[in-house]
């Protein structure tokens, strides 16, 4: 398959290098290529140039180039940009296309837990089905770290429940068909239409916060029945 | 102990007939408990007086009445309400107690899944602590179901984890011995000061989308490491 993604950190490179190993075309789509490459972290932390080294089949292009003729558009930019993000992508590329959005709007503020851009009334998932009618938007992954997405067995005690949100069921069935048969997971509950975002969405909420209890963001939460 | 619970609806039922039984003695505050005696259900469902047959032992009263003496106080009213159900309760009933919030401020909607009164910069908890300074405000229960509360076992996959939120530390290791000893919990999070409670609200986005996927109010949510 082809598949475009969108963002350089995290969620962009492990999804990109998983997808790229799996025997897929990947491209990653930046605002600006030639910057993106040049950036140094100010943390000290691997920049994406470092990161590419190990990649030289996953192009960095413009957001609009790299979406070009991709089958499928992944959604990993941070969430209080992806709007914008995605409308340099243009609705050329998104129109009629799986859109997975695995984003989230944290809002970071100093000294406290982010806050959500939008949450309650909307959800950025519903956000972006609106600001592209003819996407086929599916939220999904944004519960969980970067290093699950694509590996969610990696915890001791099991996998956590995933979630899928979107109003076009044969996208929908697309997705869960990625993450059961790429991805590998086992437990997903199709949550509906794209205003059930606001779920998984909000959940992120409690999700910082279980973080900053147990000192680490490698745990999941599954759901009994 | 003596232990007072506002509200008279499925959560104040399950709570004050478990304590109950359990030998504490337990007032269900309400409104205007002639008011309550005398209700029936619109939908045809047992109303409290129905329930009170069956627990001579648990005085229904009005909420300041309810709450004179108490050592405990646990807040089961409609979230939409608690602050003015709790004002009712006053100042005198709440300062230097433990209160245990186990409401959601759940805003129902014709046709739509509810939408939260408040969320993401507040929470009900914080309302609650600022609305009473200094009652000892723990935010715990209220992402789970009522048949959970006092009975955490009774899903064949496992029980959920439960969390905590509140100031006073003293407070916490109370509400966290009554989870564990009177209600059978053993996983639960300490997730920290009242702040935090924002989390588990807003968890209930996910929750209630949840039960519409699973088509059954019987599931929950367990922290995997």
């Amino acid at each position: 398959m082809k598949i475009a993604i969108t963002g350089t950190g995290m969620v962009g490179r492990t999804l990109a290098g998983f997808l790229s190993r799996a025997g897929h075309s990947v491209t990653v789509g930046t605002r600006n290529a030639i910057e993106t490459m040049s950036r140094t972290d100010p943390n000290g932390k691997p920049g994406f140039k470092e990161w590419a080294v190990d990649f030289p089949n996953v192009p960095l292009k413009d957001y609009s180039e790299a979406a070009e003729g991709a089958e499928i558009i992944i959604n990993a930019t941070h969430g209080v940009k992806s709007i914008e993000a995605l409308s340099t992508v243009g609705s050329a590329n998104l129109d009629g296309k799986v859109l997975i959005d695995t984003a989230n709007a944290f809002a970071y503020q100093e000294g406290a837990a982010p806050v959500l851009a939008v949450a309650n009334t909307d959800s950025l998932g519903e956000q972006i089905q609106r600001q592209f009618p003819k996407a086929r938007v599916v939220k999904t992954l944004n519960t969980v770290g970067a290093p699950f997405m694509v590996d969610p067995g990696r915890l001791p005690e099991g996998q956590p429940t995933i979630f899928v949100s979107g109003n076009d069921g044969d996208a929908k069935s697309q997705v869960i068909q990625i993450l059961k048969d790429l991805f590998g997971w086992e437990d997903i509950v199709d949550l509906g239409d794209i205003t059930t975002a606001r779920g998984p969405e909000m959940f992120m909420s409690l999700w910082v916060r279980v973080w900053g209890a147990v000192k680490t963001p490698l745990f999941g939460f599954r759901l009994l029945k």
